[in-house]
């Protein structure tokens, strides 16, 4: 075993403190990463507050964690020591069922193993749960480590790790490219990512954000149009319009209002978690052949490919690096939507 | 023009009675069709009684019509008379839209003509309101008339016409065939005919009934699996379990319950509209990159693929013929569901 620092919180109305915890040994399989930087995801904040139930503390959140290869275990192949390196939001999973066969590691059968607050062994995490990326190293079994290309910077990719494979997995299975117009609901830690994949990947993206204060950056980041939802004359405008329309917005939207946006055959996939059930008319659907769908994160070899893509296509987040001792008020910044457009904390500071 | 018996609804609480309606004369591109049968389909109980509003009376629904060519417009070349012929829900479209021009008239952005009930000009139907097939003859214009393969009764052939292709097309539009598990919501006039089309397509079929009522029926038509959805247990057993459900009822159904019925990139399909807004829950889409679709009908190089289809696997509904004095009773009985499986009005008796 070997000790890394950390950030945790306490307890869930806590506040973040420096602490020390235990990685496990390095078994054949695995590669210990030295973290560089970890980004803040929305989920972080659920998890650290309690938002979602079941939180073990202490807390080490961080799923989005980009750093370089320190040390790798005796049957490790495609890593070496020096190599840039990301994990995302799993750290393994069954193997064995369909979806882990499929390479969608993210559905499997048996639960697949989050980066944090999963229960697991003492062998693969001592304490008994995985403590995540708000720290200085971390120990992750090869087959769940994924390359970092050169001409990406590490700062920029780990918000990729998770923020970027949401929007890159969704775009690509329901086909986002040329042709195709796509709208992407949200401007934020998701969603200008997702502007950024969808015009690499040809389609004719529109942002539908609350007003048009982030206009400029949207159509600096390739999107062609730009609307505000907060105009009803918005959704009048665009009806029967796209092809697909990603929601990276978690709050109680009035989804009708967006699926009317669906031209023939569109489908209208959301990424986050409204507290509340989504009411469809089925009318709505039936009319257009529309579909309503979810999407979560992306498995482990498309996000190796999301990587690579975005490498090539020039695509980091955009971020704003802060020390771990600014977790607490980074985390209220994001409750505000006070972030351009991403935190990512320099694991330097931990 | 040339005059037609036909039985008509003369207002929202009346009851049939036989009256002398107008067909247009026969343009270049018309087909004149002696009706030999004519299905009754829910949605002729909806607009005959005025349920869904907007009902012109009188009344003359009929849109599963199976005839025989009576006469040509001078420029038809698909036809002869003495032809075996079909039409459907459709009888025109604009032809130009990206729907249209998809083949996909019923999804027509200028608004497809429907068999009946639909404002037209004088010129179309003497009236200006298109008039079904509980008639003796009907005036379709060629691209709208379908062909009836040999080798399949008129008789079982004419619920092809909405329920067959109802059925047919979202079977085919979500590849339902080998190694894919489909479930078919509803063991009625829909229903019926999907196990079969679903069964002869090479999937393999489970019916999700109230009842186990049917269940000799269902395994008879092709069906694999039988389940009450009665039967809580039902709903344990089956998790995660199909690639495709379709649900062919009306009724406000539980959905989340059969959402979660479907496995990883499953889609649940709507074909009838429930009166209230269904409550879908997020993560029940998230989880396993769930989809809840709707559909109508399908186009009409669709429906002639679906005939061809059918009478290559000896595929017919089933059904009770009755005589036109009977289709008060018969409407009763299907709001009852007490129909095995479809109401045939056989058109000699109006």
């Amino acid at each position: 075993m070997s000790n890394a620092a950390a950030y945790a919180m306490p307890a869930a109305d806590g506040s973040f403190e420096k602490v020390t915890i235990e990685r496990r040994e390095l078994g054949p399989d695995d590669v210990l990463i030295d973290i560089k930087y970890a980004g803040i995801c929305h989920s972080d904040i659920h998890t650290a507050r309690d938002e979602w139930g079941g939180a073990k503390y202490p807390c080490v959140p961080g799923h989005e964690i980009a750093g370089i290869v320190a040390a790798v275990g005796s049957a490790v192949r495609k890593y070496q020591v020096g190599d840039r390196v990301g994990v995302g939001c799993l750290v393994d999973s069954c193997g064995t069922c369909a979806p882990c066969l499929a390479g969608d590691e993210q559905y499997c059968a048996n639960g697949a193993t989050w980066t944090y607050n999963t229960p697991v062994a003492e062998s693969v995490q001592p304490g008994g749960y995985t403590m995540g990326g708000y720290a200085t190293q971390i120990v992750v079994t090869e087959s769940f480590v994924v390359a970092i290309p050169e001409g990406i910077g590490l700062d920029v990719a780990a918000p990729l790790l998770c923020a970027g494979i949401t929007l890159y997995s969704p775009l690509r299975h329901w086909n986002a490219g040329p042709g195709k117009k796509v709208a992407i609901i949200g401007m934020g830690g998701l969603g200008h990512v997702g502007v950024k994949i969808a015009a690499a990947l040809g389609a004719e993206v529109t942002v539908l954000s609350q007003s048009l204060r982030k206009r400029d950056d949207g159509l600096r980041m390739g999107a062609h149009h730009y609307y505000a939802t907060s105009d009803k004359d918005t959704f009048r405008q665009l009806r029967n319009s796209f092809d697909l329309i990603i929601n990276t917005v978690s709050a109680n939207l009035p989804i009708d209002d967006y699926l009317r946006l669906l031209a023939l055959d569109g489908t209208l996939v959301i990424l986050g978690l409204p507290d509340q059930p989504m009411s469809v008319p089925g009318h709505r659907l039936t009319s257009l052949r529309r579909s309503l769908a979810g999407s979560t994160i992306g498995g482990i070899a498309q996000t190796q490919e999301m990587l690579n893509f975005c490498a090539a296509n020039g695509i980091g987040a955009e971020i704003e690096v802060i020390s771990a001792d600014e977790i607490d008020s980074a985390y209220d910044r994001v409750v505000a939507s006070d972030v351009q457009y991403r935190f990512v904390i320099d694991a330097a500071s931990i």
